[in-house]
């Protein structure tokens, strides 16, 4: 695997690869720069049968601040005023978060800093999340007349909708422990335990079979649109391929006879 | 009402119908016969008016744990390796969960054990659960290579993304006081308040008029998955023919009149 | 903004509009008197721009019971039993609701007593709700045989399934608190404190640009209803005409030169 200067890679033998982001100086911002590295990052973990789990943490005080905002400034400067320009970043960015959410890997924030706006919302992305307890989350954006509305995809997805719009309206930052209570992040734990907490979690999740990870995380996002008997027909079509494959044949073999099993895909 | 070997049947004199999963010797699992016992008895108790109200409780330490996998392994014998076996367990499986979700009567789940699996979809899908302190949940299909897919349709219905998929994703068992806290069930208590709290739960309920609980149930499901607008069309529209029963009217002259009011179908 | 007997507005000097609930002998009811006071003074703040948030509160130990019951009873005189009548007062109880939800300034509820039935809806509708730790919360249908088909409307989009059927089917009263934990209110605060937290709430949100705030409330509720990939589209296209507007301009350049912002309709 490729290290940029910007996006740290470094995969474990478990299969555990750490992406981090690595750019200080802006605060680890979604530059045009760090969204094409992590797109491409997270095609790669998708695509390498090495990569059973990806953690997503951050060098520096700053997990994410969201958009470049100097570059996105730069941008207006365009005879069109930055709306072409604007609408090609946005697509990134969204393009970005989707990516997180259709990694056929689950995705693990460890949150070291403070997660604003689009940082804020690829934790909500992410499949897991663990903060340290001096961590931060705000969606800032109403402060300087840009409403978090495209963070809000990912906050309204995981929270409900007062505390959505609390942190929306207000802009305000919420500690790590309310942001466990309301179900934007798994976790918070003393920072001192944060890597070790989302390792143990990663370790846990790596020991499974690929296979069986990859159609449950797909299944989960497609029967969570539909309604409910919809749902049910898919998730259901879904149990019997998952029956029929050679995963969970093994696996529940393994479970009746007591003995521990032993993946295709390990 | 008959009562067979592995599904006990008493409905008290409140109109209290507990049904008590008694296959102590398969952790109360959902084998063919099981679901054929609880469909059955779901459709009698929707249209039985001396049921005004279900518990849904278990004999032994596992309230219920999910599939029969040895019956489901046995069934990779047929000549089509399991599909047409699996596809009809999965399609009953789906049509029990969706049968407590329609009953027209409130069904309560009462957890003194571990419920796992599709025993952990059981009372995810419940109207109501309440649960030992000592009591615990997990969907741990991902252990065994079979994700589960068909549990999480009830589970991500009452449980925040994240939550979920930590459950999904680890297949780690959770306490009743997490279960709580994330809103799978609605009260963890001890073990030795249990059934009293269900009990005075189901009587208060069972207070009120069937007609009045089987419309709201009813409508709660319908506007749940409609848009804003549609759902207050639909809701309005309930609500109007339910003005218009005579146990709304007796109900609404009951309370300016300050007296207890009389249910047509008490 | 003229002053109703009883609906009370003031506006003061920071754009903050407190619309307060006075009919204290029907306990603050939604009469149809208090529906179409509330409906215009709602469609006036949102075309009002000195008008920047939204307070609602009450005066009485009731935040607001609901439906008038006397009201809707008197209405069954009629030769269809009520039906016409009954289907015009859910339409305009759903169109004060939605009014809430569709208003351009952010709608904070100040809930000092106790809200029940639409009451409780009213709550559940606005955007953000602060309540006394005295508060009460209930949906109380159940208990006179008309359940509360479209308060739930509005409560299923704020708390857990579990939580809201537990309202719904027990009809009990919850404290502020509880409200609090399962997501219908953001906070509970010592009675005396109520006001002094709501006011500062309400002021920290009027000062961010109307503009913004409208754009977010907006596309909050559009894409809250969409699948993600559309979701993303949708909200991707809000974040680049929101950029191309001067507020937003003016706030990426005021933080750029740590600056207080001037916008544009301040």
């Amino acid at each position: 695997m490729v290290t940029s200067d910007i996006l740290l890679r470094h995969l474990d033998g478990d299969g555990i690869l750490r992406l981090t982001l690595n750019d200080t100086p802006r605060r680890n911002a979604l530059s045009e720069a760090m969204m094409t590295q992590l797109g491409a990052a997270l095609a790669e973990a998708g695509a390498d049968a090495a990569v059973r789990v990806v953690i997503l943490a951050a060098v520096g005080p700053a997990f994410c601040a969201g958009h470049d905002l100097r570059e996105m400034t730069a941008g207006r400067a365009a005879p069109d005023g930055g709306r072409a320009y604007f609408t090609r970043v946005m697509a990134q960015c969204s393009g970005v978060m989707q990516a997180v959410v259709r990694c056929p890997k689950p995705v693990i924030a460890e949150v070291a800093g403070v997660a604003t706006a689009a940082g804020c919302q690829l934790v909500a992305s992410c499949d897991l999340a663990v903060a340290a307890q001096t961590a931060h989350f705000s969606t800032p954006g109403v402060h300087i007349g840009l409403f978090c509305s495209t963070p809000m995809v990912a906050l309204s997805r995981n929270v409900g909708n007062k505390h959505a719009m609390e942190m929306l309206l207000t802009g305000d930052m919420i500690p790590a422990k309310r942001a466990a209570d309301i179900g934007l992040i798994n976790e918070a734990v003393p920072a001192d335990a944060l890597r070790d907490t989302t390792e143990e979690m990663a370790r846990k999740i790596a020991s499974k079979s690929s296979m069986t990870l990859a159609t449950g995380k797909r299944a989960f996002h497609a029967q969570r649109e539909l309604p409910l008997a919809e749902a049910y027909v898919h998730a259901s079509a879904v149990m019997v391929e998952n029956m029929l494959t050679r995963d969970a044949e093994e696996g529940i073999g393994a479970f009746i006879e007591k003995r521990a099993p032993h993946w295709q895909d390990a």
